[in-house]
């Protein structure tokens, strides 16, 4: 289903768990292939920052891409269709969000400014109108709804129906929920930030991979001047996980976000911070500090995120020499 | 067109110009109409601070309603249709909106929460499920976009075609370009800071009365906790004003918005300002003592926005009272 979309594309696949299973692709497509044996023994004893048994372990992928666009999306996404019925590219509505500015220094009410047939509305200042650079691409989802597990619980039959054919920019200071399912970033702007966290095997806490990156993304583009953007393009989104396992994985996170949305909410990086990874180390910083008391759990995630980010300069190390690094 | 929309509920129509002339309203009206004469009667010298020879002559009917919602429309606005060709009750879907809460202080990526077959998604917290009052619902417009005399200029045949199927919150702390073309609110919580300022004969600006008072309205919400939203429904906005004469009213509106917009975003109100009348005060203080300087119409417009506060409470006695009024 996704051939015609994919095909063009480098893949690059992280396969979870049992290492010794075989996972067949498809014949034609361009791709690299990790299990845990490799992400062992590409990073040493810093593979302790890539989680196993679970969705985080995707961010590997991105730290050995190569590529200046990323697109991540889960196994049990289809291709949506618009309401005419047409199959919809998502990578190219992606690519479009990406390659067009942000907008997040004031809203425009008709939303992206830069769509054809859209523009910026009366009252918008003329010193705005050339936007930021946009980060992050972020999809939505038709049929099944990207819920908690209570919500699931709660109301087991929703589904999204409603195609909303618009693109906004989240503007500077909102949080949201970023969602890893359907998503999309410019790795040369934002890739240091989009570490998925310590979740699954051996950890307290799942399904918070991409709400945790998504904290983190969206307080360092906010600080740096980069644009996030919500809406189009559609998935198709078929399953609905298992909303008992779900609410196993997610019930401290349940707890725990009551207390880290206020915390990224407060969170201000010194104007010292000047690249992606200086950033990423500060609020490393800021999480043992202030959130090392909630759980010991955060403590060993913000050694994870310096782990990370030592990593991630260890495999591009031009760009880590540029930056910084930690 | 709109007599099935408009006939249950009760009509202001605030007159502009020579108040000679006789309006004609459709039979079958429950309406008031006031006009220059019965506004100088009913406001004596208090008069000065409604503008004559401008839209902005229509917040006098915000003053006078005794009636807690309340939705104002242009006069070149008619019924829309929605894609499946059946006719938009506008009012009903302000009053949907206005009757359910706003989420200003995290981004929901479904959008409005409340709406059938939409939910907060993973990793909203709990603790904010419960949303905000909701002041102002402000609604879109298909055909003719509000565009600026500059954006009319340089592309006068752009239609709005695309019927975005979403509302959403403005998020705290975000400015946004109110319209007052479709535009409802509660008068109970926001009236006294719906002024439409100075605009129009006499005064050097124009069209800048609804941005004026959705730049107040949101600063005033965000300090009291009370949400914004923003998209359906549209209207049919049926003809563009002429741009030349646009640009005329606008232009230093376009040189002054640059200042206005981060003036706005800088503005605090102190925690002491507990009523929509005490804010606006503080409001009408920070604008003269910041913005005098950028032209002497601001002084008289923050001036002004005092004698709208006392018209007000003079107007609405019992609310003055209890609200300690100015």
């Amino acid at each position: 289903m996704w051939r015609p979309f994919f095909q063009p594309y480098h893949l690059i696949i992280v396969q979870d768990g049992d290492p010794s299973k075989k996972i067949n692709v498809p014949e034609g497509f361009d791709y690299e292939l990790y299990n845990r044996n490799d992400i062992n023994r590409i990073l040493g004893p810093k593979a302790s920052c890539i989680s196993f048994k679970d969705s985080a372990c995707r961010c590997f992928g991105y730290m050995v891409s190569k590529k200046k666009y990323i697109f991540t999306i889960d196994d049990d996404c289809f291709v949506a269709k618009d309401p005419s019925g047409k199959e919809i590219n998502a990578l190219a509505q992606h690519i479009k969000n990406l390659l067009s500015p942000s907008t997040p220094f004031f809203f425009n009410t008709l939303y992206d400014p830069y769509r054809e047939g859209a523009d910026f509305v009366r009252g918008y200042p003329f010193s705005l109108r050339e936007g930021a650079p946009t980060a992050v691409s972020h999809g939505l989802w038709l049929n099944i709804p990207d819920y908690d597990a209570p919500t699931q619980l709660v109301k087991p039959s929703e589904r999204n129906t409603r195609f909303v054919d618009a693109v906004l920019t989240i503007p500077k200071k909102t949080l949201f929920p970023m969602c890893g399912m359907n998503l999309a970033f410019n790795r040369e702007l934002i890739g240091p930030a989009m570490y998925f966290g310590l979740m699954g095997d051996g950890q307290p806490i799942g399904r918070y991979d991409d709400m945790w990156a998504g904290w983190c993304v969206k307080v360092i583009c906010d600080h740096l001047g980069w644009g996030v953007k919500t809406g189009l393009p559609y998935i198709w989104h078929s399953k609905a996980s298992n909303p008992f396992v779900n609410l196993k994985k997610e019930y401290k996170g349940i707890f725990w976000q009551e207390e880290l949305i206020p915390f990224f909410q407060a969170a201000v990086l010194p104007k010292e911070c000047e690249t992606v990874q200086q950033c990423y180390i500060e609020l490393s910083k800021q999480v043992k500090e202030k959130l090392g008391g909630l759980d010991p759990y955060f403590t060993k995630l913000s050694e994870a995120m310096v782990t990370w980010i030592e990593a991630w300069d260890e495999l591009n190390p031009s760009k880590g020499l540029a930056n910084g690094g930690a």
